[in-house]
């Protein structure tokens, strides 16, 4: 975890303690990210990748505006998972040439957007052909696409798996080839594949093994292509630690794959350029959630530090989205750190259900109403993955810092 | 299960064919919540409480303007756990004095606006009465308070326990005489008790069982109020069924302990008023969520349907809201209905994350792009419950027919 300044005691973000900062936003419960942080994730990234690769980001793992217009010069391209992420990748200055727009189902009327803006489409069915060639011809603009295949394999390791077995993304290696022999006959312009095999993957190692085996799936399928192949996309999936028993991803591993990659990618598809898209790996760690402590009380013995936040600004840390048995995503006491008293708490928010958890029974400093609880590792996935409206709260503001 | 009208093989709804209901609101996905079905409802209730035990509607399990307009004048009250839901409650025309609000972690401009509004707050816990004391002599009006008590036994067969043992909510019930003389010193306008003991409970039995406790456990606290006892609200926490394993709620235990329960409060606190609060019972059978299939894909033998609605929209038919193994909510093929070609397929959403499945594995009418997938049970938790902002898909449109 790369961690954040701390000053007498209290968490900095951006250079300004977090007492000052919550003030500045005028209010609790809110998200904050540093933009040094995230500048420093993407330049230890581009260290770990030959020269020559593309990076994406993926807007879908923190869609904020400010961010996405941060990022967007830092990297080389972005990719969107629907026609509103397409609109922010836009508004933030990107070039349409280096935007991706991937998702099972895209509706007709985001494919014409998609053509429209002249980004590359991930083809996720022979559907989205046939639409394509119809909108080709209306718009008189020819469909810039990728094929998205579901790979024969499975990233092991992965904490989603998303390719591999019987899934609804991309179209499946053996149908691939009747799928590239319509986008031939459609006109469509072909440019490149698309494999991306699951996320949050911690072992570099295991990432390794995925990005030989999707160059090995998409050199041979590269035999049946309609046009000189020229963007290749292997996805990320590069994990980042939320829990105790979770290490950092050793790039080590993920940089010499890459390397051994792109040269033979270069030897067979001379024209093809290897992109990778991450998402939460460049944005997850440089964000935290703040919330204050309305209220303690202590009810059969148990501490409880009732604060301002929870699960409807934070649906992840309470535990409630994807996760099969909750665990304490990191949190501490932002205006106390490394205080000497310390206490095992549970911290919950407003809301009136019991699923409204952010740290159970974890040890952290002493806190009193009005202190701050900081729930780190929430760059990604966060504000925009929460259920907002839940019982009525206001929804929560997000400062780039 | 109360079913909707099905017409020649066609789901209605406020008696319109679900397809031209999909053209009167003019895209899909939609959310489509029934008076009539609500209205029965609420009449069933009645029919099996006691006369003279109020009944209230808790705004959390469906804050829709229209639907809270609706339900309003057929309830007794009203109970907001915030204030963004005391202002839809107040905008429908609810009375103040027969509105309430709880929550662990009010803020203090919430508690402000509850005592200006004039509404009844639940406290939960000493901060509450010391906040409440200045907001009230600020304002020149005295707050008006119950006290939410946290029980000392728990709701046997509740799907979510909300007492018992060390909980967030309430006031431990060994600590209540020492709040009730607070309340009394501050000068709190003391009206009474709220214990609500769990939620989403299915059997009859257990429901009366914890009337019958939380009662005895209202009469040994009055001892020690301040004034007379007005109020007496004994929760809901009334089940509705989502799975197949689950059967309806037989309200004829609840009746008869209502009628007992009732009789006490008379003989014991003859200036208290038995209230029930009931959200999920009223609203949740009576609405549903509309997707329509996109594509239809098949991918290493197994059938996806993929729609253009999922987990943004409706978070718990996709596992990822308090459930811990994923079951599927009743799923249809809603312009198929009783279609003697049946098939298994696994139904998916446009979201770019294998969490996004509406039904898994399940047997539905065989169906084509075009078609509507319909999940039943979707009128409570769901639209304001979910994620809508996720991956940046546009926010799903309500109606209430």
């Amino acid at each position: 975890m790369d961690r954040f300044e701390v000053n007498n005691g209290e968490l900095c973000l951006g250079g300004l303690p977090l007492s000052q900062l919550a003030e500045r936003v005028g209010q609790t419960p809110f998200y904050a990210y540093e933009r040094q942080h995230m500048a420093r994730r993407v330049a230890a990234v581009r260290a770990a990748l030959p020269v020559g690769v593309g990076l994406h980001y993926a807007v879908k793992a923190n869609p904020m505006a400010a961010v996405v217009g941060f990022v967007r010069p830092l990297v080389d391209g972005l990719d969107v998972a629907s026609a509103g992420e397409m609109k922010v990748a836009l508004d933030a200055g990107a070039d349409p040439r280096q935007v991706s727009f991937a998702g099972p189902g895209k509706r007709e009327a985001e494919l014409r957007q998609a053509v429209a803006a002249g980004v590359l489409v991930n083809l996720e069915s022979m559907r989205e052909v046939g639409l394509l060639a119809q909108v080709s011809s209306q718009l008189g603009l020819p469909a810039r696409v990728a094929v998205r295949v579901n790979p024969d394999f499975e990233l092991r390791g992965a904490g989603m798996r998303m390719g591999g077995g019987a899934k609804p993304f991309g179209v499946d290696a053996e149908r691939v080839p009747a799928v590239l022999q319509a986008v031939g006959q459609a006109g469509l312009a072909f440019e490149g594949f698309h494999v991306y095999a699951g996320s949050q993957n911690l072992q570099g190692a295991r990432i390794a093994e995925a990005l030989h085996q999707s160059l090995e799936l998409v050199l041979r399928l590269a035999e049946h292509v309609p046009a000189p192949v020229r963007h290749v996309n292997l996805g990320g999936g590069w994990g980042i630690p939320y829990f105790p028993t979770e290490s950092a991803l050793d790039l080590g591993p993920v940089s010499v794959a890459l390397l051994a990659v792109q040269a033979r990618l270069a030897q067979r598809l001379p024209s093809a350029r290897l992109v990778l898209e991450l998402g939460r790996y460049l944005v997850g760690e440089a964000g935290v959630y703040v919330a204050r402590v309305l209220d303690r009380k202590t009810s059969h013995g148990q501490v409880f530090l009732v604060t301002d936040g929870g699960l409807h600004h934070h649906l992840a840390a309470s535990g409630n989205f994807g996760q099969v048995i909750r665990r304490n995503y990191p949190v501490a006491i932002g205006n106390r750190m490394g205080a000497p008293d310390r206490e095992t708490v549970t911290v919950v928010g407003p809301l009136c259900t019991p699923l409204d958890v952010l740290a159970e029974r974890m040890e952290l400093a002493q806190a009193q109403p009005g202190d701050l609880v900081v729930v780190f590792q929430s760059g990604a996935y966060g504000a925009s993955a929460s259920p907002q409206a839940f019982l009525g709260h206001p929804a929560c503001p997000e400062v780039l810092v």
